[in-house]
């Protein structure tokens, strides 16, 4: 496990469950979707069918608010064998248009923390979430100066940080990426030889989930965020 | 007007109706809608009101094709008071499918003009689209070794071109813009005493529209990108 930072030169902070609240609101969102949804089918079947649907549409819709939304509808389609009511219809894209202009709210010790860190490093948000989205969140979070800027990665596999490495001109050794999907901000960094940290937030998305056995574990992971700069110090 | 290009060490490309057919689709696209919705309205003002309806979500949804398929939706719940069929809205989506999975159609010349110049500047692709799509179709075009990155901006506006100048640290001076659009790839760049050159493509989004008078006219605009070359040379 590697525990020297001292090469570190710029830290990605994924955005979304890692500086603030995102994935509580999916879970909002598709527990309203299984009410309007109820006349059809049980909330579990819903649940399962809905992430089939969202994985199903993956390549053409990606990640963020936008292609949850379309996926909604189209399941309210399928689900109802084309009898849903356009008031149904109508209240799903009232959900995500909810979903895009809720408050943002920080997870504890963020601003502080990045106002430390940005002393000392390049800062940036390295995001899979759309890039509208993620600089209205950051515009609204107050975090906007602490930051050089923001990537969004159309995907988190090594490929894609591998290009973001390339493009920020520098060594994998000086780049630490902190995030709270094991999948997604960490053990492609780890496999390309740059760093890690795992904060892990309390809900995760199904999709996002690995199992990874404690003897192989290769990076490490910290309770929260303030715990970061006594770390790299 | 700025025609000395010998400082110029980036050259950023609009995506979009400058490397490759987009505009089109959407036209096509629209027309198909005006006839799923052809017994509520006319073709005429259902455009219109489309229009209106992707200005008004254009805050939440940003530019895109997700975008336009939810604006679609609305538009036909709202345009038929309620009573569009549930076929109808999943034809919508399909638009939408289509859009996203269609081929590549590179403008004339492309290919020659990116080869030759990526020998001697840094390329990067400038776009306010969705990332995912426009490295599909970056991918699908074949072009995707002549780019050092991809660069999606939420918006185009001065702002916009300050913050990518500042992440690729460069001045405003070595920076060259082609696109499409005067109102979000030339007029904002000389704004900001940056480089553009305008080469029109034959549709425009009513929402990139602007007129420039003759004698206030600071850019160069070029009938084809096969014109390029020999300009900077």
């Amino acid at each position: 496990m590697n525990t020297n930072f001292k090469h570190i030169k710029v830290i990605g902070f994924d955005a979304d469950d890692t500086l603030w609240v995102n994935e509580t609101y999916f879970r909002d969102a598709e527990a309203t979707f299984c009410k309007l949804l109820s006349q059809f089918e049980t909330p579990n079947k819903i649940d399962q069918e809905l992430f089939k649907m969202e994985i199903k549409n993956l390549p053409a819709y990606g990640y963020g608010v936008k292609g949850f939304i379309l996926s909604m509808v189209e399941m309210a389609l399928e689900l109802s064998n084309n009898t849903v009511s356009n008031q149904t219809i109508s209240k799903i894209l009232e959900i995500g248009k909810e979903m895009i202009n809720k408050e943002v709210e920080l997870l504890d010790g963020v601003e502080e923390v990045l106002q430390g860190l940005s002393k000392k490093y390049k800062l940036i948000v390295a995001t899979k979430g759309d890039l509208l989205d993620q600089e209205r969140k950051l515009e609204k979070s107050g975090l906007l100066d602490y930051f050089h800027h923001i990537e969004v990665l159309s995907d988190k596999k090594e490929a894609n940080y591998s290009k973001l490495l390339n493009h920020l001109d520098i060594k994998p050794s000086a780049f630490l990426m902190i995030g709270n999907s094991l999948k997604s901000d960490i053990l492609p960094l780890i496999n390309i030889n740059a760093n890690a940290i795992h904060i892990p937030f309390h809900t995760t998305w199904q999709h996002e989930e690995v199992q990874v056995n404690e003897d192989e574990k290769r990076h490490i992971t910290l309770k929260s965020l303030l715990q970061l700069p006594e770390l790299l110090n």
